[in-house]
């Protein structure tokens, strides 16, 4: 059975990492209501904690990326000592935008220099954070819009994105990287400043090399066949990084793959196609999710899974047969070399690889079984329990 | 130019009354960011002043919903005089099973039978309110549903709901109702308990005579034909409400008519069409928005206006002319017959006409005039200011 | 391997049957092209000679479904006849009131009674059809409705299309049924006269006991959750048959599971879950595709073995288990529980099923390897390829 | 009431010109069914006569676009002195890679290089038939995709698309552009090749300044902020030209303004806001519409006067005052700016200046009772009548 995983399939599977969002760790819901459970984190050291029972079960995500002001500490030094002993890295710096009352209609784009002025120095604090822990990536998801027609004047806003986004690449430095999330909508109703891969892409084009796009996987219209992005975006050398979750109607934030498996497998297909896959890639794979009524963790654990799963699928394509069967132009015959991949079960033959690295078989069971979660529920008591405000 | 305004469209437009929410005069937002405003009401007393201000500029608002436990008050009888000294009634009652913890995985539909005599008797006790204030509806919007396929039976909670719902209608009284909403999406992610008018139709429609549908126009999948539902449920005699406000996207909350304001003429020309303007008629037209970025009590004033200045053109409509187009098969004379009441510029009459009854002309202008803003601002100082929560 | 499929679960894919449509084997496309095939059927004999190849290789498709007028031919008796000694036998009579010009603006729902009492009339031919050949079901699916706003009177043509409906039904006999399709739009782009379930629930309901809904896969707003639908007729005693297909955007057509596996998986487990698969259950399942660019045989092929397949995977659901996750609130639990049994690959076991009794094991390859294609390829030369016209 | 269109508004009312297509005269309609009318052309030079109707009664359709094959005729010259004669010009050039059987799996695209020439080939005979008639824009729209995942390779396709536009690009001379049409489905339901415009931006930017956008108002996903698009496309500098035509669904090819009048405001605001309407601006506006249901001619000029109207609506806007709201944050006084323009009745004050110019103050009613439609319904009988096929 676990011929199936050959030394090639492996050796991409054994440098595939993925990581995770400190956020996913703490409380977190809709409009309507936020769910708190016994364990939460109280602050970003214990969300760290938190972070590494996945890296140990699954050896699939060994870094985690910060949002600031979230996970701002005194020390970040300190944070990242704790990281490392707990055996993962600090990755990615996300800033934030979105919750003061400044930015009420706007941010990197807002009609006031000095709110604009405001904003801009937020990211270059990021930056000293990124530059104190080593991180690679700024990654800038803009919650600024509009929710009424006439609110805004769309296009000054769309230069003065420029600019403010030109200041804020001039100060990275080494391999440092700005990388823009687009979204089709949410929290603004007419229109947002970056909604699809062309305006991030025209966007980050106008920066230079080291600007780069992220595609979140729910971050698009009904419809949108996502792969064909991730394609064109590969083509172009602009993929920065994939922010993972799935979506059956908005911006659902639900675990990677749950809403549609296929979807993510095609997703998938085409990062490996487009090199997206390769050792040296640009592209950097998280996690962006809600756990709002699952268990956070094993949330989390399920989420690196599911992508390791279906990377293993994608892996199986037969390449060959596929490029001979599009060349015939034999519909059913590619179609089925594509499905046939898909509907292969690689499960059995991923726990016995697992264990032969010395990873848990089942690290849902593992993780269980380990007992973390009755102990964070029993320490864990008092204090404010994490979530986006915090 | 005010003849446009027969004596006909007059009777309608005097006896139109739109109901406004109570909470759309305290703060609301998305799942990132709830803004706070100067002169938020911290109480339903200052809630109902505020709302007061809607129907004393316009004389279209005569009635306000409530919400439990959001408005929850120790004594309904004195909050029902304070309406009254301010000129408005208390209305609608709605009930809310989605902000308690017990509530995580479903209410009236929850697999627990102790949870779901706990959502019974909340409803059982909104109707004690309404035999308090005199309130002819409840009205139902359940929150419930599941955000992963597997995660619940949908069946069992469909038959549990039934029940559930038969216990609340068996305890109403008199004129009372029952009005069961339906929603597409949100809060939860993969299924909803009533998603959509068939639903809600086939739920009601076993209950009884005084159970009826509730229709909120942000509530369908992209690209549904709104009107073509409130002809099917005026047919069917079940349309028991309106929840107006308009999207772009999802469950936007923006003021009815700002987003696809052809589409309000379209929903208020069946409502007409199908008996739902007539003076008996059972339909009860409500607003249920959020003001996000926008000031609450103008834009409260805007919404009952867009439909106020939306019915007139409804009524324009040469219904003859239509009817003799249709019957001959003349697509662009028909088209044109309705498009030419749309485009009718109805706001110079309306505003003769509103003097003409001793209210403002231009009643956005009265209100600013009014000094209230300034008012409350200086006056709403400390306490904490009413939101979703309280 | 094998064991996979246990005895309870044999039971149901040894009764599974889905009916094909006579229409598969013509060719079909879209607005722009309809490209033609080698060895298209010329006639309806030939359509049910292409049909019974794909029984013969799965033995999974023993009926065939007509369209009236596209399969009228001057002796039924002899095309059942034929369709007997070919191993198949006639099914479901479809009708049609969307190619005459008479009807460009509505037939059963028609303003002029005289195209009304035509459009009646066809259907009762075709229950003269049905009486001829043994036919359960009248399919009706409606492509009435308008493209511009004011175009029609909605109201009017529902109420029409009651009578309509009435006259219909009264003329059936014995165990025939009415199954009455809805669709969301195409070939009317303003208003469907059924554009959803609860339009179509509404008329049969009026109508009596044999009269139900039939669902077509492809016929819903972007983001439906369709399983519910399927859950909700089931309940509600409606479910009379299935349209299978799959799409991406529109009513695209294509192959059953192939635009979303995982939503085929759980729109047959709720199928399963009301009994839908029990063998007294009254639900239909028949495939309505169009092949625009595959082959046509294999793609019927393909389609039945993906109901198969997906019918398998969710016999497979432990339903035990999984009704204890979700009554513990356990999502993540209760969600694996459903993924695990569409992850597990039934192709080999099926296979094995197949052949022993007495099928091949890969009912594509027996089917390629029959020369079937070839030898109609050179016979059926001349003549007018059957498509939607004819 | 004349006095809203100022000598401002009227310069740009003046030299407003929209193309129309040659094809929306002949018959078109859906998969199911194309009805045909009394009166149809049966050739180009038919269609050209009809256009000219639409211009002489509005003086606002001064060119017509042509497709290749549809309106190939022996002798361009004749056609294009024909057309002078009725007082109009041959416009924009479409070429057409979607009706011949080699193009059934690519033409641009396609995995052959013979075909691929072919369909190249093809466009360098339009630029032929350009210079020939003095057409400035050749006009691509790709019907090119797949239906299945796996199909096809679509990175290898966006590959061999950049080649192959870069040969017809080449062939290009002097003033002369090509416009790219991008589109989010259909004839393809997996993949389109260019199915939104950032991959036509991508695409177009790589050949050179003449090579442009073409933004088709049908062609986007459910939800699409179009307006965003134009505004994005003329800050780019690559807004080459709308194809204007309205939906509710998919691409429903209805009048421009039918579906949606309130976003067509939007997009002409944002054509205006941009500069699209400038005497030099790069911008093209175009019909690209069917008249499946409606009269041909009439559904044309009410098309040209429903952008008309608009454009006049879009002037109106009061642009001091809505950016001293923006600037102030004043969402609701942006908004009522912004709707006050919309909700103005420019039909009178357009009426009196069409008469002030010479033209007919109603052209409906002008055409109505030119006696055309019934000229050419007697006269126009036999031959076989134009449609998408010829």
């Amino acid at each position: 059975m676990s011929n199936i995983l050959t030394p090639d399939i492996r050796a991409v599977l054994e440098r595939q990492a993925i990581e995770v969002p400190s956020w996913a760790y703490g409380n977190s819901g809709t409009r309507f209501k936020v769910y708190s459970t016994p364990g939460t984190p109280r602050d970003p050291f214990e969300k760290i904690a938190d972070a590494a029972q996945v890296h140990r079960v699954t050896g699939l995500a060994p870094a985690v990326a910060l949002h600031i002001p979230w996970d701002q500490v005194d020390d970040f030094a300190a944070l990242g000592a704790f990281a490392a002993e707990q055996g993962v890295s600090l990755g990615t710096v996300n800033s934030n935008t979105f919750q003061d009352d400044d930015y009420k209609f706007g941010a990197l784009t807002h009609e006031d220099a000095a709110i604009r002025r405001k904003a801009i120095d937020h990211h270059l604090a990021c930056i000293d954070v990124m530059d104190e822990i080593g991180s690679r990536d700024l990654k800038i998801w803009l919650a600024e819009g509009s929710n009424y027609p006439g609110q805004a004047d769309m296009r000054g806003r769309q230069d003065r994105l420029h600019d403010s986004l030109e200041q804020i690449y001039a100060r990275l430095s080494g391999e440092q990287r700005l990388v823009l999330e687009y979204k089709f909508f949410e929290p603004s109703f007419y229109h947002t400043d970056v909604p699809d891969w062309g305006t991030s892409y025209a966007q980050v084009a106008a920066l230079g090399e080291r600007a780069m796009v992220c595609l979140d996987t729910g971050h698009h219209a009904p419809g949108t066949n996502i792969e064909f992005i991730v394609m064109q975006l590969l083509r172009l050398g602009k993929l920065g990084s994939f922010d993972f979750n799935s979506r059956f109607y908005a911006d659902d934030d639900l675990i990677v793959g749950a809403a549609d498996p296929f979807q993510l497998f095609r997703i998938l297909f085409e990062a490996l196609r487009g090199g997206g896959l390769e050792a040296d890639s640009p592209v950097a794979f998280m996690l962006d999710q809600c756990h709002n009524v699952e268990d956070k963790i094993p949330g989390q654990i399920r989420s690196v899974l599911n992508v390791q799963e279906m990377t293993a699928r994608a892996l199986l394509v037969d390449r060959a047969a596929l490029s001979a069967a599009q060349q015939s132009g034999d519909v059913l015959a590619a179609n089925a070399v594509f499905m046939d991949a898909f509907y292969t079960d690689v499960r059995p033959a991923l726990a016995e690889w697992r264990e032969s690295r010395g990873l848990p078989g089942d690290p849902m069971a593992a993780y269980a079984a380990s007992g973390y979660f009755e102990r964070i529920s029993a320490e864990r008591v008092g204090g404010t329990q994490a979530s986006w405000g915090a």
